[in-house]
């Protein structure tokens, strides 16, 4: 019996709905945006502007928030004064990015912008890109599949230490994917916008319910690019601190790293994808295929972009 | 406004439950093995060994029938019992293929061998592998990606005249993926067993709910493989007469086919997710992107391989 890579999927596709959990609605009741875990759902007991319905287990906004302009002031209101509460200091105080996710609704139309670490306590689905840099097998000294790994900085607040992908990054508004792209390929690895578009290729999207430590559910749609590279030169010269080092390892250190868990949860399953289209993780080397490949794709409760 | 290709995959992840389907469970009733309609479950009002419940829309195998082969047998003989109704003629009598299917419950543990015709009669999952073959951009003479697609001949029961994957077939018992692959490649494209494991990739699997125009839902699993041609060169040679003929088409040719409707429903959707994975279709030129990756891994409401 083969071992199975289903544990990296079950950590990351890890959220089920149950009744605990609030639903956040639009003004007009017409859709639900997120789920809020009941520790985060109290304090819209005493937030105006919203309507608390502790035995519906609603938050509904209010009605006079008919339009993207007024909802964008109140989420930047509430917001900015739940960063006084000592229960939200270090998720929201310190977690603070000046950076704004788009929430959708319906799909495809923008219906409110939300502080990044505001959103992660409302249980809406948020947006990025993972890119995996790879030397395929062709261009690799020894013919093995190899991958350009980064190791969390030490001091980053989530995940400290965690291996990740290779470049990964939140889409932020006013930014498009592409842009995104461009810009966390520079800031994270130090790579050029030429060198970024002749070599990259758009190859998927994931999407998961992922339950965290404290009980909140963070709806996550990924979407994945391939970063082929000719070479093992090194040309990675990261321009922020996010990560400690680039390390170039091979597919067999990959998967026993995926095994023990040293991957951040999201990237292992973004990797799994990856192996998968690639044919290193096959219908016959996995018992739980059809599974792991089902859920790195979970249709969304709420409406998206 | 980009034309998007949503619509390709309305055709084939069709069906969406309602109360008119009857469930077909197990013999101890801990499971649901398919969804039938209704014009085929009347026929179990007057099968022995079933109970059939028109009111709570239930068909139970019988509770005697407790082992893998007792189960074989008896749908073994009801497929030759309905095999002389006329009502099942063209698709049973005519259809009948003399290929089981495994139906599996629990989750890889194979419950029944079903007939191939019967099993479509009774909305059970079935699986098959679909490969891709294709002349990528680097290996083609004008740098244009290309795909081998063949013709499904006029006289097929089934979709007759229209454009089919390279290579697809059924997983029948007791053939494993790899032996399909190997066997179906061979007959229906001449292909041999040395070039086929040589250039050939494992890249994922679709999963989807389709709704036949007489009614019936087919919940389908189909692993996915591409098939990388080294030239242009024609060394395809069908030995049945599944395909009329083999065109190399070029990736804007097939992009106006897949608009056009003239892919077999199913062979479109596979078309679709190579397009998507190989960065040809994006989330910049598709707005349905995510909606369109989701609903070709939709998660099947049965146990499965």
């Amino acid at each position: 019996m083969t071992l199975s890579l289903i544990d990296v999927i079950n950590e990351v596709d890890s959220f089920r709905f149950n009744n605990a959990y609030y639903k956040l609605l639009t003004h007009d009741s017409s859709a639900v945006l997120g789920y809020i875990a009941p520790f985060v759902a109290q304090f819209f007991q005493h937030t105006p502007s919203f309507e608390f319905d502790g035995d519906a287990k609603t938050i509904k906004i209010g009605s006079e928030y008919d339009s993207f302009e007024k909802r964008n002031a109140l989420f930047q209101n509430v917001g900015n004064q739940w960063r006084q509460h000592p229960e939200f200091h270090e998720l929201l105080d310190k977690g603070w990015r000046n950076e704004l996710y788009t929430v959708y609704n319906p799909s495809s139309v923008p219906y409110v912008l939300i502080e990044r670490a505001f959103s992660v306590l409302l249980g809406v689905v948020t947006y990025g890109v993972h890119i995996n840099g790879y030397v395929p097998p062709e261009n690799s000294s020894n013919g093995k599949l190899k991958f350009w790994v980064p190791r969390r900085s030490a001091t980053k607040p989530t995940y400290p230490g965690k291996l990740d992908n290779t470049v990964a990054g939140g889409l932020g508004y006013p930014y498009g994917l592409n842009e995104t792209v461009i810009k966390e390929c520079f800031e994270e690895a130090g790579l050029k916008e030429e060198f970024v578009k002749s070599h990259i290729t758009s190859t998927g999207v994931v999407s998961y319910m992922y339950l965290t430590k404290d009980g909140r559910v963070q709806p996550e749609v990924e979407y994945t690019y391939d970063l082929k590279f000719d070479n093992e030169e090194n040309i990675i010269k990261p321009q922020d601190g996010e990560a400690e080092d680039f390390q170039l390892l091979e597919v067999d250190q990959v998967l026993e790293k995926l095994h023990n868990k040293e991957f951040k949860p999201n990237c292992g399953l973004i990797i799994v994808d990856f192996l998968i289209r690639h044919g290193y993780i096959t219908p016959e080397n996995e018992p739980n295929y059809l599974e792991i490949v089902s859920r790195c794709h979970v249709s969304m409760p709420f409406a998206c972009r």
